[in-house]
């Protein structure tokens, strides 16, 4: 069901310094594989951003501590139970599969990350991860990323990845990340789960303001169902071993850095955006020349949870109607409906307050019938501009989440 | 589809000096009933609140300003077109079915209130419209609220009509509405149209606050799918035929008018969620001890428009994890984990920041079965509380509006 070709590189370029290693852990389903451990070199930095529910889970907890109080040698990740709203025995659980990692592996307590994903409020089966522990240690390889980027995933239809490399100077250097994710996901600081590392050298702080920035234009601008995860983390790892360093003296390759950095994740959010439950369509929403950021990206957001366009976009009906409803009841203060355009890729659907002169439905129905939809709404009263992506809302859709508990 | 018994009383009672004529104007469907005129007597006030939508439909501008200008005598209502995102010539097409009802009926233009529903952006059929305005005209009569809660009808799949009736000093006071609305249906104001009457006599700025009331404590508590209409309406009309005057004056009678309108109102607004396109359940989703309104309020409509809650509530899965993660995006800063709790009808799900350890899936899958749903979400650290009553998303949702051009 996912939307254009597949979304995993043919060759996924490793990232000298980071290994990835995974295995069956049967947390829910046996064979599957189910636990990855990622293990990051010496001298290499992580930053993440973690979700902003309230009810964040207990790994996420533990990731924030961790990460205030060491630097991270390993990050763990189980899939097929989120350890969320598990109460103290949840954070006591993920504290115990943090303290096998790190007699494993020889290593603080502190210095492992733990991460869950998967069905809400079931405990956590420690016993199961940390019996498959050894087999993850044992499969840890530089070339790991194909094996974790199925090890990380829940609903997810396909395995989601993108590799990056450019050149400054001289020197080399290489991107690479996967992430997970399909349904609840309106990310609010990060997405479900993606991991990201490069061989470039960047301090702590300069790595979390970088990510911070990327997942601003990334995670936190696509929407499937509206729903924040309890689990959301996203991770970037920079092991130091290309021999650049970036940082704040040098912009250019600061600029360069962060270019790249945002389009890898670019790729990994619309990856996930494309594998949404249930999509058929992959959807572009743009709200522009608004008088706020917020006003743009609220009704961007408004426009891509309107259940009423998801399941127009799922008929690709061109029903510009609905469209036009959200706008209008999207709370924008004095909205001048006079000034206001809509369009349907380029055809240009409503001016006047009312639909453009010039426009036909042949027209909106050539737009609606492609699998990849621009809506452009221009307010025409301001100088912000924001852009969310999202999904259409299917048969399917309900399918997966009437049959499925996550 | 819809859920529980008829929402339309066996005797609806007329209400003197209110008449109410149905014809067949076949502006979608021919023979279809599809014109409704509605007649005050002389003497009697008229209140009405609108969709807060901006690009609320040229008969939604019109009502406002006529209201403001005259003591309406007629409303004319027409369904399969909602003449909205229709610009300049929509308006004039809304002048011109008044004018014309205007000559028919022997009253000036300010005193006709029109109402359109229906399929958006697309432009009226006024000749048809005006054609069947005779005999709209001679089906006048005050037993006409059954036809008439037939001819407000769109994608409901059943009429909804309440009749109320109580004492007072040895009077009888009457109350009698109609509704209709199905999808698109999160009023802002009012919901899609509803028209109620009473003999009792009260002066239009009272009128006008007591129906706001109302409407606060039911239309604008109740969403199917959290897209506002353009053409949201609901009218109150008294005809102080009675004898019996409501004022601020008699606190008591005052009181006990509020009262039973605003139990009509509900009953009104019920039918709609129960007729909610697709719907299974019918749903009240309550959030107590609150730190504010708002809060309370805005947390019960993140409830009630998370389609993984929806889906869930389809599947009559007692997926409370669910829940927890909408509670925990819900924008409530500072939320103490620990003292929240969240009930399924009476069974409590989540206590300490967890599943509750009394709670057992039996006893939710016992609540989930049932078609009505209670979800309570007690916050415990404020005095306000709020209450809204949606429906479940399932597959008939979308087929309704992926089929349908509204």
């Amino acid at each position: 069901m996912a939307v254009g070709p597949a979304t995993f590189p043919e060759k996924m370029l490793p990232i000298s310094g980071f290994k990835l290693g995974t295995a069956s852990a049967g947390v829910k389903t046996p064979g599957r594989k189910d636990l990855v451990i990622m293990e990051v070199c010496e001298g290499g930095t992580v930053a993440g951003v973690f979700t902003k529910n309230a009810f964040c889970a207990a790994p996420v907890q533990i990731c924030k501590k961790h990460l205030d109080q060491a630097a991270p040698k390993f990050l763990v990740t189980n899939t097929g139970n989120a350890n969320a709203g598990t109460g103290v025995e949840g954070y006591s659980d993920a504290i115990s599969v943090c303290q096998s990692v790190a007699s494993e592996m020889g290593c603080e307590l502190v210095q492992v990350l733990p991460f869950s994903t998967g069905v809400i409020g079931e405990k956590l089966p420690v016993e199961k991860i940390i019996t498959a522990v050894p087999a993850s240690k044992a499969a840890l390889t530089e070339d790991g990323w194909d094996d974790a980027a199925e090890g990380i995933m829940t609903t997810d239809t396909r395995i989601k990845g993108a590799s990056r490399q450019f050149e400054y100077d001289g020197q080399v250097i290489s991107l690479t990340g996967i992430s997970k994710g399909a349904g609840m996901i309106k990310p609010n600081m990060a997405t479900m789960l993606a991991y990201a590392a490069t061989d470039a050298e960047v301090a702590s702080p300069l790595l979390h303001e970088l990510l911070t920035n990327a997942v601003n234009c990334s995670f936190n601008r696509i929407t499937v169902d509206s729903d924040t995860s309890t689990n959301d983390s996203c991770m970037l790892v920079a092991t130091a071993k290309a021999g650049v360093k970036v940082s704040e003296e040098n912009k250019e390759l600061l600029a360069l850095f962060s270019t790249e950095l945002n389009k890898l994740m670019q790729e990994l959010a619309h990856a996930i955006v494309r594998d949404g439950e249930g999509a058929t369509k992959f959807v572009t929403i743009s709200v522009e020349s608004a008088a706020s950021q917020t006003e743009a990206l609220s009704t961007a957001y408004d426009i891509a949870h309107s259940p009423l366009v998801k399941t127009a976009l799922f008929a690709s009906d061109p029903n510009w109607g609905r469209i036009l409803a959200v706008v209008g009841r999207a709370g924008i203060e004095n909205l001048n409906l006079e000034v206001l355009e809509i369009y349907l890729g380029n055809v240009r659907i409503v001016s006047n307050g009312g639909r453009d002169p010039e426009y036909t439905e042949d027209a909106g129905q050539a737009v609606m019938d492609q699998e990849e939809i621009l809506i452009r709404v221009v307010l025409n009263r301001g100088t912000f501009s924001e852009t969310v992506w999202t999904t259409d809302l299917s048969h399917d859709y309900v399918s997966i989440n009437a049959d499925y508990r996550s």
